[in-house]
């Protein structure tokens, strides 16, 4: 058996999210049946994921890793496993990694972006892809907020009910808000997320954005450590899981999905 | 009775073309009903529109006029019919025009964009919305080649034999080749195009950007008058109604849908 990493990247609007369901209508469930297909195996190879992302959440770059005893070239895998997988899901690369490789528990941090629209009118050809906002925002005073987020935090108010990691701290590296004529684009860079954080955080800041609450509310969101005090959950339509930082050792490649995926973004 | 101007933006890979059909699944036929439901009359308000899009074709700017004894404010118009219109499909504005204003007759030229995602790899998020090339493509020998389809030309060579226009002259204004990080975004306006003529173009200056045709071939394509001797009919994924051009008497506002629908591309 040897371990390989594949970089994948899929539209989310049509799936219940990342993690095997009985229904089989998740992500999870339609690789690791591409999978044994292409291994010619009767059953489904598992996978481990860098991020589980939820129903209707994108990614531009998850990261998976299999064991397999299988020996194919890279290119093999990508083209051969693609061949079974729908339109909306496609491996991007596959690389031959070490034993001690763990998508999962590896991961340095993972970067989140979120699309919102602005504009009078929902915008049909990102249905599905962007969140829409009709409101005017204060993008200033979205920002002044997001600064109280950066570091070291206790996120319990945050985090959903139905939310299984072990404890609710964690650390927020970057999280900005760029403007892309009627697109805000916001990236949030942490070392992992709670259930729906990302979510709740985009709650909170429109509710700032739209002049509901003030800049220094969100310290006292913060400082709650209780959901009941936050804002409603944002819609998952814009919400993209975009990067997956390992450590150098492991010599990956490709998996900042960003400027390959929402290159029109980024190049334009 | 009065006129009213309706500009409508839409994905088109969940619709068999903007054409009313028997089984209803088009754009003409949703909209129609919509607004039977908002003017409140039992059937259908009949639409004519700028530019009739094959089945999944786009549109970031399509207009339509429908004659209507319904007096409300163009926002009413707005918010109302989208409230009885799928996610997919979005009027964006409504404007009161002349009762010689013909959204199909009236307009001077149409302009399309065809996004081409080139790369090893087909792209999940942008699956039904952006054609895809993995081999490399000398964008030069393309651009060459789309100097030889401007101006007044018979395009007989690329015309479906569906196709129902009176004759085969046409105008071509513009066609020109933007490079956009993995992306290409060809743009291309006419005062009308036949029916699978930017598809067959596409299919055309591909060959040449794969170097399977020199640049001169497209001269020899065009005086040909003959589709048996172009190239096959490109998918329709990538591509877009962007904008409509009508007389300045009419005073119609934001036409041009490429600003606002594709702005990632324009604006970033």
């Amino acid at each position: 058996m040897s371990r390989m990493a594949l970089g994948l990247a899929y539209d989310g609007s049509s799936w219940q999210g990342w993690q095997t369901q009985p229904h089989r209508q998740t992500v999870q469930d339609t690789l690791e049946a591409a999978l044994g297909r292409f291994a010619g195996i009767d059953g489904r190879v598992p996978t481990i994921c860098a991020g589980r992302t939820d129903t209707g959440v994108h990614a531009a770059m998850q990261v998976v890793h299999v064991d397999t005893p299988l020996v194919r070239r890279t290119e093999s895998w990508v083209r051969g496993v693609n061949a079974f997988l729908p339109p909306s899901i496609a491996i991007q690369w596959a690389q031959p990694v070490s034993d001690d490789f763990h998508a999962r528990f590896a991961a340095r941090s993972r970067t989140y972006i979120y699309l919102l629209w602005r504009g009078r009118v929902r915008p049909p050809l990102w249905a599905g892809r962007a969140g829409w906002c009709f409101q005017p925002l204060d993008v200033d005073a979205m920002r002044q907020a997001a600064v109280t987020l950066l570091g070291e935090h206790d996120f319990s108010s945050f985090r959903s009910s139905q939310c299984q990691a072990r404890h609710p701290v964690r650390t927020m590296h970057r999280l900005d808000i760029q403007e892309r004529g009627p697109f805000l684009v916001f990236t949030l860079r942490a070392n992992a997320f709670l259930h729906h954080m990302v979510r709740n955080i985009m709650g909170a800041l429109l509710q700032i954005g739209q002049g509901r609450e003030s800049v220094a509310w969100m310290q006292n969101v913060l400082a709650a450590r209780d959901r009941r005090v936050a804002a409603p959950t944002f819609p998952p339509d814009g919400l993209y899981l975009s990067a997956i930082e390992y450590p150098a050792e492991f010599q990956l490649k490709e998996t900042d999905g960003g400027p390959q995926l929402l290159s029109p973004f980024i190049f334009a």
